[in-house]
């Protein structure tokens, strides 16, 4: 089945909203075997919405609309719906019971626009609206089908759970599977050469590949008539792509790197500390976005200055001197010192230059120097980034840490 | 101008990412007084991006595309752009020229696929990309522009700013002004009934208002023949909005506030220290993300355990016995811990329950406890989010310290 996406809304189009609706539907129809070839977002103007309805119907098997089914005078889906597949409007007297019921319960009057709201497509099964005033409908035209949901994203949701999900449940004979497979150190394009083997002559499953700051994103899809046909077929090409690029892979449930590190974190019981200069307190904040990281994480400090790094940290003034506060030895006392005065399993330290001032030849913006200290063991390690100003640094510089106390934890290092 | 958006990636109809971009574009396009007929993605399919681009140039007379530019082979927006305006493809040596001394610094290979990003309709205006190695162009088809912007919104935003901007500046004959207000501790709809008298019956400027998690942005834009006429009439619409809700105003630059608050600091030389148990770094790491922050930044301790607020601050156990973690007494002593250890002239703490657990009666999930201490004075407040969610939660708790300490600076608390 292919299935289109309209989105009608003059707001979306001056982008005062994002158009959130369309990536849930896709993502749900996906699921659901659909393919969605389009999606269309078109603002109140009759001409318009009629001539995308159209053109959406000719190519599909399913459109849904999204949006103009309220009661004010620019919500115009359901005449133009109806005028498209050519039946009359009628008003729906469940509709029109549920909506009096709403506003006596309100204790407001009820308007004769929000009557339009009972209006419905001659022979529409209505979609009854059980957390809003809107009802959605679905109607058929031929071999197809349209159906109209609510705009606000609640609405639209407890529609779709209610009404479309059982329907399609029953439409579509494939079962869609997929992973989302995530990898830090390898860019996109070396990710696709080393993949390409596997991609080349390959329909089933599919394999794409996404780029995002500093990481990789593979999406692997099976469509089968089985559910266990497709989770299978999946996992074969899993199994296929960790051969070949395994040392990159860290997810192949699609979670972050720091969510990878902070369970195995907590489910391990190790307990962590962290000194940081130029990540400014993002590595922790990381971290501790995760429920349940304040069973592991112990303290965390922030060590900008080098007065900081010596009296917090028991940096050795000196050292700093001599070797300058970017340094591996610094990062090594940094590290060392969290851990001493945290007693934790391990500790992390960064230093480095996130500019956009600050840098020199021999310590660039865009370098970092991390540490980490466990029990009798100090490794260190120097990441430079292209310098792309001091957020992407900072960023960067955080998943760096991430992806070595990632490698820490598996015993990699 | 009547201009269309076309976004083109699978992974959009697949619903694994939201389509900010056109949001984006559709807001810039708008101030720049350019009406956004449609919103259309597609995916990597070359017959429909064709059939789409088509009808896009055969209604508007802007098109711009965000995608498909990158060197995998589903990248294929720029390869088809030129099949249907009917030019050849040829090399631009400067692209190639920047892509091999990107890969010379990086000492990475240039891989053969790399090289396809220096492809070009013939007579494109090349936008070079500072920020990635995908760059994007401008053709002219008769009338009409065509312009290809990449598809991660880093990018884009920088090759609009660069490139399309100063494009459309000289194309649209009018001149736009804008500004945007940021508040904070006010709701939209609140923000939005204070400013009817000025909104009503108002056709330039306009006022538009926006809501975000925590936060209400304003955008006063105006178009008029002479820029500095634009700029008259907006400065004399903030006054206007200053008299009715300038209580609120942090920023007529739209600025966040993590950077007035930094900007306050730094152009005051004032010193801080942080000492955060719920935000766990996330408020260091905000004003940190400011350039030049670390002249300003003196420590900052996460201290997620009883144990830790004990041993780095001096928090006496017996005080945490007694008040509980969370509580005034502690931030209390968290702040002048924090202040004593790094001799900042303001130090600022928080205590809380980001959840998703340990909420109890007296001490509710969403609810934190906050002091700032500075010589001789110390304030506290209590400050209780509605319970969304950690992620929600942890960043509204860091919004209402930045408040806190911008009011402090202000000299209003």
């Amino acid at each position: 089945m292919k299935a289109t996406i309209v989105s009608i809304g003059t707001e979306l189009l001056f982008g005062q909203i994002v158009n959130t609706n369309a990536a849930w539907l896709s993502s749900e129809l996906q699921v659901a075997g659909v393919d969605v070839l389009y999606h269309f977002t078109v603002g109140d103007n009759p001409e318009r919405v009629r001539a995308i309805l159209k053109r959406a119907l000719d190519e599909s098997d399913l459109v849904i609309t999204t949006g103009g089914l309220g009661p004010t005078q620019d919500d115009l889906t359901k005449e133009i719906i109806a005028e498209v597949i050519d039946v009359p409007l009628i008003q729906d007297e469940k509709t029109i019971q549920e909506l009096e019921a709403f506003f006596l319960r309100r204790g407001a009057p009820m308007t004769e626009n929000n009557r339009k709201q009972a209006l419905m497509p001659e022979n529409a099964q209505v979609f009854y609206n059980p957390v809003g005033t809107a009802p959605g409908f679905l109607s058929e035209v031929g071999e197809k089908t349209i159906m109209a949901l609510p705009g606000p994203p609640r609405e639209m949701k407890a529609l779709f759970d209610l009404w479309v999900r059982p329907w399609l449940n029953e439409k579509t004979q494939a079962t869609i599977f997929y992973k989302i497979l995530r990898f830090y150190g390898i860019g996109e394009s070396a990710l696709e050469t080393k993949l390409l083997p596997i991609i080349e002559g390959q329909t089933d499953p599919t394999i794409a590949t996404y780029a995002k700051d500093g990481e990789c994103t593979v999406r692997v899809a099976s469509k089968r008539a089985r559910e266990e046909d497709a989770i299978y077929a999946v996992a074969e090409t899993i199994e296929k792509i960790r051969e070949l690029v395994g040392e990159y892979l860290y997810s192949t449930e699609n979670m972050e790197l720091h969510e990878v590190v902070a369970q195995k974190l907590i489910a391990r019981s190790v307990t962590l500390s962290t000194a940081e200069s130029c990540t400014g307190g993002m590595f922790a904040d990381r971290l501790l976005s995760v429920p349940g990281m304040s069973a592991s994480f112990l303290s965390g400090w922030i060590v900008y200055s080098n007065e900081s790094k010596t009296e917090l940290l028991g940096v050795s003034k000196e050292l700093i001197e001599k070797k300058g506060s970017v340094s591996e030895d610094v990062a090594i006392a940094m590290a060392t010192g969290a851990r001493t005065r945290a007693q934790s399993d391990i500790a992390i330290s960064v230093t480095g230059v996130a500019g956009p001032d600050g840098g020199s030849e021999s310590k660039p913006i865009g370098g970092c120097w991390i540490a980490v200290a466990s029990k009798g063991k100090i490794s260190t390690f120097y990441f430079e980034a292209r310098n792309l100003g001091r957020a992407y640094n900072r960023s960067v510089f955080t998943l760096a840490m991430l992806d070595v106390l990632n490698k820490t934890l598996d015993n990699k290092l």
